[in-house]
């Protein structure tokens, strides 16, 4: 199970190396983040994030191979399906009230 | 803007004729679908859904041509994207743990 908040926390992660770092960076509780990030875990068969629980200013985590593919293709099925669809997104942006729209 | 629940709700709408219907058929508070209905409604260009306010138990309410546009775009989108993406889905799924996975 995977959405638009754990991908950008697998990345924030991945970038950070840290889950409470990457929490904060996405305005999110260190207890939601490390919420997530087992639920990601338990999700799939192997972890998607190795950590080593430290509280909130220690430990350090790292996005695992498993992790960074599963990013790779959920990024790449958002930019597959946008481009496929874009024509229908072009249609109903175009039916939304102001300049910029937002589906 | 648009989701796959105000989707829905338009959808529960344009089968009741009725917005408390619809919103009971979906488990949601009168006060909320009224609240997305507006939201669609001020979303876009032309209104979504024709109603008059008749309390819990009243009124009658339907979507309009532009609703029904927006629909059928809609789930336009949700079947294009799929179809373009489903091999990396695929590939997604298949890392889950258990038998049937979910994204």
């Amino acid at each position: 199970m995977l959405g638009p908040g754990k991908a950008r926390l697998l990345e924030a992660i991945r970038d950070t190396g840290s889950i409470s770092a990457a929490g904060r960076a996405m305005e999110m509780s260190y207890k939601r983040a490390w919420m997530l990030v087992e639920e990601m875990n338990a999700a799939f068969q192997d972890p998607l994030v190795d950590s080593t629980r430290g509280g909130p200013g220690g430990g350090g985590a790292r996005v695992t191979e498993a992790g960074l593919r599963v990013l790779a293709l959920y990024r790449s099925v958002q930019a597959t399906a946008a481009l496929a669809a874009s024509e229908d997104i072009a249609a109903l942006k175009a039916m939304l009230r102001g300049p910029t729209g937002g589906i």
